[in-house]
């Protein structure tokens, strides 16, 4: 389903229900009013074609929308997830019922173009910070219902994941901290409840906190907001002994002059919240 | 739950399904494994505030996440959907569980931060043609499984909605005219299927095409790319018969220029497909 | 999947959910513990035949069901969607798996006789007021859970259909009127709050009503149990302005001469809420 | 829930979903857009009133609907599941808010007409056979999706259920016969198979196949399509040994003399899948 | 689906659900991150073998977990379900593709060892009770989620189900005795309101209730936790008139002399509540 | 919700779904047809009691499923989930509604008995280890549909969890290990692969992998079978340097001595697939 080994696939098993539930969302209760106007039976040819240059992601999706309402259909993909496509290149092919692909035609291009647009924004952080050691992550500020495949498409972007959600690593956060009553005791409580095979984080606020936190050698530690001075000084600290993860005010005139200062992961919501989608039409030929 | 009466307001019935499903796509398998750190039954008050200006709308979101971990959690209302907010301007007072209100957290600002981004890019759209008879509607570009949220945004902006889905009007693109012969026939096959509650409108790309669809009196024609001559040429030959809409092109640069021809209505599928979220924080107090 | 291009065909993803939700309803926990007593592998041929003349609709569910069961069974169809077919007359053929199409028979039944009923109760309306300009129209009263199929039905019938559901067209009723005041204060709050695809109808009780509610321009007037001079009043009044839509007191007695006084459409309950099931038998052969 | 202890209540557990899906596929995607015309919050008072003489059923359905959109409403039943209520006579007081009932209402009377409906023609056919040992039972000729709801409204008609499904009784017919090489052969695998607390019934087509039946006991004989002359001789043969259930052919004008014959149960397809719908309103106070 | 005609099958539209619910509970947000080490469509080959002697059941569960993430992958039976198999006996084939492969591995054993695991357990019962006329019956004990697959597996052991639910027969327990004022009148008024598919079975705790019993008929008759002398005394009381199940501390070590004390059945709750997996891995060849 | 801190609670929101589907497929299509026989409204007290001792986990089962048919019932926790309870001693109080109470009760000790089964199992292998520093830790060999629930079962006998599925961690086995060319080149592929909060874990059959793993400094290395001698051997050359979790050929008998070898963690399947149930009752008081 992928372009490289790097990035983990999805299952169809995954997304197809979010495929068909979106199908029945634009179909509703009576379907295709329009589609029905073409003659029974007619077929139809079609590329989907990119409008702009980007990073392609979420073919099985496009794939899925329309085996749902023709399963002979037929879908060549030309650039596969993980690939860069310029404007007016081909992503991929596809010929079947015209009805049928006409009625998938928005859906497909929905699922499509956003996970498309969430990929190129993950590019275009992922290149700005070449040749320095910071990786971009995601975070879990996703579309509700969408997780899964926004994550993907942010591997597909070239970046890495962030925790998946609230059950499968630590975050302790500032509330966590005054709830339990401090750095130390928070992460010492953390230490006593996660099992070998979760990581844990926490988040400091000043170069003091993260004094606080070093000695409890956490798994993670995420510098809030950090000046890049402080930063620096973070980066010096901890000397290579604990990964940090800068976090917040990060945009693409930013990121490079925080990867510069050493941390090893820079996390950025907009890569899911607020990428636009990339224009993606769907061509008769 | 809306400022306005004009805004038809989205039962909880309609909402509380995807809602719990993104919390249970954030909870995972083994819930919130750091809000455990908390204390037992600890309390917490807290507000959603904004940290940019905006228009409010999903509020109903944020409370049934809250609720649905915690039913007894106090949810008031300080900003209705529909209102305006300014940064730093509360949006809504919450005191409850500490350990649910922490893990309910994300999820109610993902909705709440999306559905606000809609309202406040649809706000920009319609302040910006005030003064004209343009109204500006949404269109199926949305996101998938959140269509009905999106939409129901897209009215606290101020705007109103397209056709809901495929099925609910007829809308008569190149596709369909190719396949049916033309413009006349594809109107006169469409007048014969649908029933008297149902709308039609029609796709035309060029004034010639215009004018094979003013005898067929479609309910709407839709105006795809034209330019603002075309445009002021079209308003003038249909001459208010038959409402018009603009479609292609649209971005808040234009959009004004647009509603100067004098069309109906204005679409804009960025209102829905590439918001960037509203800034929205949860802060205990 | 019909005979007409003019009824919407419904896809098959709409209609499996609710086919399988119905096999999982009759085979409960066990399966079919009777079919078991056929030699595993057995083949069984089978017609679908009616037992009395009617119209078909549903073809597709009684394939779905037998599909479920048995992926690789055969089934044709010789009586499509919308066709008529005489008492003993044969609508499909279906070769495959004994145990699979015994399994499935009853539930393809119900659902075929449910349907084919709605389309024959419907054609005998259709029928009735042929050479008038009236259209027999549905109505909202469906069994819960299938109202696209039964809307569908009604289309295979020859009558076309009235709103979907509650968010697809406004229709201003009695108690709605009077929390707004009159007929022309609810028209005007509806026309201010409907997007430009969403047609509005108001119900009027009485010729005055009538007279309200026409300087408002509403896209439908429905004349609820309106005597039939009333009806002809009606119909002179309004001439041709704006389509008029008589409901109340219609049954096959009554319908030709409501469609004689002129008016558009004729809305009628029973054709989905009180259809007698087509009697229609699976033998084998 | 219910009047009478002899009717076993179905638990809202059950018919919640149902109700809930029926709301859903009402309101769309867009919720009502009528009822908005209502003033927010204003209450409304109304009742549930019988337009002709009939059995009530489903009360439940129209709670849980009305509750589902108005958690706070308040609905207070007059004539109870299985009482008789006469033509304008009230079943059920309600009061709450009014957009809330009124986007509820459709969905209400749909299952509350359809269950009355059968509990209605239901109790005719109990009535007809009044005086007689036999017992009228339904069938699985059941409205999808709605099994266990109509099975309910059977039970307050005063009737008794026959098997639920596919899956708690063995019931053998001529294609099981046939595939097993004669009734005898049939009914031996069949004791084989079946576990202590299953019961088996097996149809017989003559008198013939009577007579080899009786020797291998099975729990229920079912009489099919047999003469009256043959049911009076069926009777004799069996001679209370074995409970006999006549089916087919049976209707309002029919049953009487069925019952005569002396048969423990007849099986009447008709009650669930053509009782026309029992005309009930909701009127505001 | 399997080896004795007289195990009712369950098809597969019964077990897929929940056979696709368990594998996205295992691969979670992001799908196995392990499995995409392995190149992109390299293919394997491997066979569930059993590491200990058993009795099959649940070969479906494991031929639908692996089609469901590859549909063209070759499932071979080599031991049905019913069949015995002994330690290091192959099971079944699976060929195709290694990720796919690997990723529904731990799901396929999961539902394996557990069904095997019931069927195992069963058959020992059922081999130390060969010879006496006692049946070996399951009860509602299960695995909330799994009782048809369990009930399955029971019957693949060589035993037969007692009731699926609490809705498929009458059991009358101490406290419903208690609430209706005795076992007559609890059978009488059970009597009224059961089918005449429904079967009534009533628990008695000595032998003097089960004297109140007898004259009432009951169609079973549980003999709770009595000694054997009780059961034998039991067992000559009735003389064959009503079948009687024995329930309460059977265990291997007691269930043959419970069996030889002439009871009609043995219910089990270990069946299925404390069934120990049987051991099955899946070896690459 | 739990007893101590440590033990990180799941939210209803996650539970509630498997106890409705629970009492769904209990309560079939008619419901409880024995309950009936209560007559309405009398109500029950009754206790959850232990006929053996154990450690009590998944209360919050029992009561959501009492609430569901009851929400007015009362339900207080005597022990809570992670308490001991001697056998004849209370873990819950209830009162409520009979009918509701008694139709839920299988369903809640399902649920009950199983979870306290898994936890006292649990609690068996925390203690064997007792003043050893290897922890207890579960796998992926649960029951499909109940893994996050047997997670906390888990958690509430003392042991902590291994990963919760495919997606939360790397576990490199001999499968991927060949496809991959090494232990070497799959460590280097994962690490290139995962994201920053993720683990990776290696599996070694032999001292000689071990030596190969360790220069890639895996999160943590699993040795499978391990002798005695070659897990102190393991302990030794690794160091402290990386956690270590000893699998395979674990039981009660010889979790001491492997804990004794100075590993970390010992993973035990039969926490999940072979705990007996834990024999629970509902007394009525």
């Amino acid at each position: 389903m992928t372009a490289s080994p790097m990035i983990v696939p999805l299952p169809d098993l995954l997304i197809d229900p979010a495929v068909r539930a979106a199908l029945a969302e634009d179909l509703g209760r009576a379907g295709d009013v329009t589609a029905a106007l073409l003659p029974e039976g007619q077929g139809i040819e079609a590329v989907f074609a990119a409008r702009a240059d980007g990073r392609v992601a979420g073919l099985a999706c496009a794939r899925l929308a329309i085996a749902a309402l023709d399963p002979a259909a037929r879908f060549e993909v030309v650039a596969a997830d993980g690939a860069d496509v310029a404007r007016g290149g081909v992503i991929a092919r596809v010929a079947g019922d015209g009805r049928a692909i006409l009625s998938a035609e928005r859906v497909a291009l929905n699922f499509l173009g956003r996970l498309c647009g969430v990929a190129t924004l993950t590019r275009a952080y992922v290149r700005a910070v070449e040749g320095t050691k910071a990786r971009i992550v995601c975070t879990r500020k996703t579309t509700p219902g969408l997780r899964a495949l926004e994550k993907y498409a942010v591997r597909c972007g070239g970046a890495t994941n962030h925790r998946y959600g609230l059950d499968d690593a630590i975050l302790i956060k500032d509330n966590h901290v005054a709830a339990c009553g401090g750095v130390g005791k928070a992460l010492e409580r953390a230490r006593a409840a996660a099992g070998h095979l979760m990581k844990i984080e926490v988040e400091v606020d000043s170069l003091e906190q993260l004094d606080e936190a070093i000695p409890f050698a956490p798994d993670v530690i995420m510098l809030d907001n950090f000046s890049l001075d402080d930063l620096v000084e973070a980066v010096g600290r901890v000397d290579g002994r604990i990964p940090l993860e800068a976090s917040g005010g990060v945009n693409l005139s930013t990121v490079r002059d925080i990867a510069r200062t050493g941390v090893d992961a820079i996390s950025v919501g907009a890569l899911t919240h607020s990428a636009p989608v990339l224009d993606i039409g769907l061509d008769a030929v």
